[in-house]
């Protein structure tokens, strides 16, 4: 269903802790790989050499004396890098890219999340990003308490995930405000569902876009 | 001279490598210090634990594949660290804070030199500094092939030194023109004189600056 796009389709996971979109972003990838889509699966903060070493230093537990401000222009750095090395080319080579995380976390961490007025937000995104913009957008939504308790369980502890709940109260409450202002792009799931019933539901509305996105 | 002052003096010191900038910063502290003024003296990229982790990953000669937008990013997420755990306190403390390349190096490099538009570094430097100015900026005027002949010699060569010097000198004439836009914050001297010569003719300007700024 690939075979006539003429340039790719960008697809982003975004959710809390423990939502499980990482999951999902690998099954998705999966599941087009085996329909016979060209797929790219990738990740924030990451997904190249120079990104990846700006994650370490994002989520390192000894910096817990980093600034807002700092920690706003260290996840721009890492998506301009990715974008410039990995999803730009991909797509323009016609590929679908799956990106676990994209400027919709930044917004809800750094904006709804630390408090970051949303223009300051806007204006370094626009710089890291050049304005682009993913096609589809899937929101695993999930009780934080829930989502904690899960990355309990995977013994996950960085320096984000031990915050406290009521931070990610509001990084929860700010995707859900994202998806209600831009409802074209958003696609809203319920993450408390079982795996594999969760990645069908995305493959099937994922396949609607791709076909679409062709004609 | 500082006792009556209210709250610190910001000064920095900008030139391309090799123009002995960071040797006159050094000197102009100790001079002040001998004068009997509280005095930090700091330098970017760097300055604290995160912006050093910063810097070693922007002159790292394994990056070459950085790019420019990323570059601009991390300048601006090590100086948003900087200015948070080290120069805004030294201010509100009364300090005088002599700083080693600040936001003019950014314009002058990613501007001038890598051809970033002007609009999107002052969005950037907006968020990173908050629109913090210096009250006087030491510009270290050099020809480009002495400045890097000096580098040479003191075998210092990481991957900014080993740009063709056709991007030294449009960094050199990004520094010359923000200087002529603001003659009322900027100090041009030639930093082809003895160093001597030039941290006593640095240290009369800044006296001067200070003594101003406590009346």
């Amino acid at each position: 269903m690939s075979a006539n796009r003429k340039s790719g389709v960008f697809i982003t996971f975004e959710g809390i802790e423990g939502s499980g979109k990482s999951t999902q972003a690998k099954l998705l990838a999966s599941g087009l790989a085996a329909a016979g889509v060209e797929v790219i699966a990738t990740h924030e903060p990451g997904g190249t050499l120079i990104s990846d070493r700006i994650r370490a230093l994002l989520l390192d537990p000894e910096h817990t004396d980093m600034d807002a401000t700092t920690e706003l222009l260290l996840y721009a750095a890492a998506r301009a890098q990715h974008l410039a090395q990995k999803i730009r080319p991909a797509l323009a080579a016609g590929a679908v890219v799956i990106c676990d995380r994209f400027s919709d976390s930044t917004v809800a961490y750094q904006g709804f999340g630390r408090g970051i007025a949303r223009e300051l937000l806007d204006a370094v995104d626009a710089v890291a990003t050049g304005r682009l913009r993913p096609h589809l957008t899937i929101l695993c939504d999930l009780d934080v308490r829930q989502g904690l308790q899960r990355n309990r369980n995977a013994r996950k502890r960085d320096r984000l995930e031990l915050e406290a709940v009521d931070f990610h109260e509001k990084v929860r409450a700010g995707f859900l405000a994202l998806a209600h202002d831009d409802p074209g792009r958003f696609h809203i799931v319920d993450a408390a569902q079982p795996p594999d019933v969760l990645a069908a539901e995305i493959l099937a509305r994922v396949k609607k876009v791709l076909w679409d996105s062709a004609k």
